[in-house]
């Protein structure tokens, strides 16, 4: 095997490791980028470069950019009293495609998780209640996950701020869409119990 | 939106485009990508860079490698006079994968395709001739895959070729470990036609 085939199962195996992408599927990008040399695979190597450098993750709420303080955490107009707590980066990215929230975020980085060892000091527990007194928060959101362990990080996280701070989280229920033979019995029962008049 | 927060929101698309992905795995894997900045992201793209630099066509067959000539066209001993005809490097590399097949193979680069314009001479079916005679060329394999265009292509290359060399495919039917019930009928009644004495 010469060293440039080498290269190329390098290349393969790398890509593997992207979460949603297997052996077959990298083998797939990969030809596909060779094929499309210079208009596709030098440019994303050079946008991987340049995000490699700059991207850091913001010292306040843990959103990824390229200054120690993020846009969202620098902006502003954006000092609304209001704090939203998610597990990751994507769920705020997800929370800002929606545009409904115009509050400041924070960033928990996982879930409590007693499995995994990892408890309030491995997640940014410690720094959210720094937050709430700096920042004259009013308001917590939990937005985290709907999985059990989203849930037990929720209940300690509320617990923790019980008489600091008001405690919300995100509503449950039929999503806007969605068909009610098409949902686990759960979210039907939840919908049920926060049921609202019409 | 500050400009890195650009840079990353460009990686984002440009990964979008890799076949596979698609919007919102391409978001989970530039990610993932960020929070393995050292591990993973730079060496990926110092891999990407590598190769982009240095893979090419084959000019004889169309495998891709690092030189002219790659290596299964430049190693004397596959020159068994057996040419194996596949449409994608891909389908060679599986066609490697299997390590059944000891000869030599030509990469056509699709199917010819009424509806597309791909005629004969957009593939590499010219070369082909050439190489049969260049090469000594005894039996041609035909081992392209088992759709509409795939076997029109086939078709063609067999009449192309009748008389000069022999011809044969890959055998039809029940893939190993395949079960029945799940197969479509074309496969079984094509199964069924083949059958061979137990």
């Amino acid at each position: 095997m010469s060293d440039a085939t080498r290269d190329i199962e390098t290349l393969i195996e790398m890509m593997a490791k992207l979460p949603g992408l297997g052996p077959r599927s990298a083998r797939r990008a990969v030809l596909h980028l060779i094929k499309k040399r210079a208009p596709l695979m030098t440019p994303l190597a050079d946008a991987m470069h340049r995000v490699s450098a700059s991207a850091r993750e913001c010292l306040n709420c843990g959103n990824i950019g390229t200054t120690d303080i993020c846009d969202i955490c620098a902006a502003e107009k954006r000092a609304t009293g209001e704090l939203c707590i998610v597990e990751d980066v994507a769920d705020l990215w997800a929370m800002e495609r929606g545009q409904a929230f115009k509050g400041r975020y924070h960033v928990l980085g996982g879930t409590l998780s007693a499995l995994d060892a990892i408890g309030p000091e491995e997640l940014r527990i410690p720094k959210l209640r720094d937050r709430i007194e700096a920042e004259g928060i009013t308001e917590v959101i939990l937005a985290l996950n709907a999985t059990i362990d989203g849930q037990t990080t929720a209940h300690y996280i509320a617990e923790q701020l019980e008489g600091r701070v008001a405690v919300t989280s995100l509503a449950q229920g039929v999503p806007i869409g969605g068909e009610l033979d098409y949902l686990d019995d759960g979210t039907i029962s939840a919908a049920l119990k926060a049921r609202k008049s019409f």
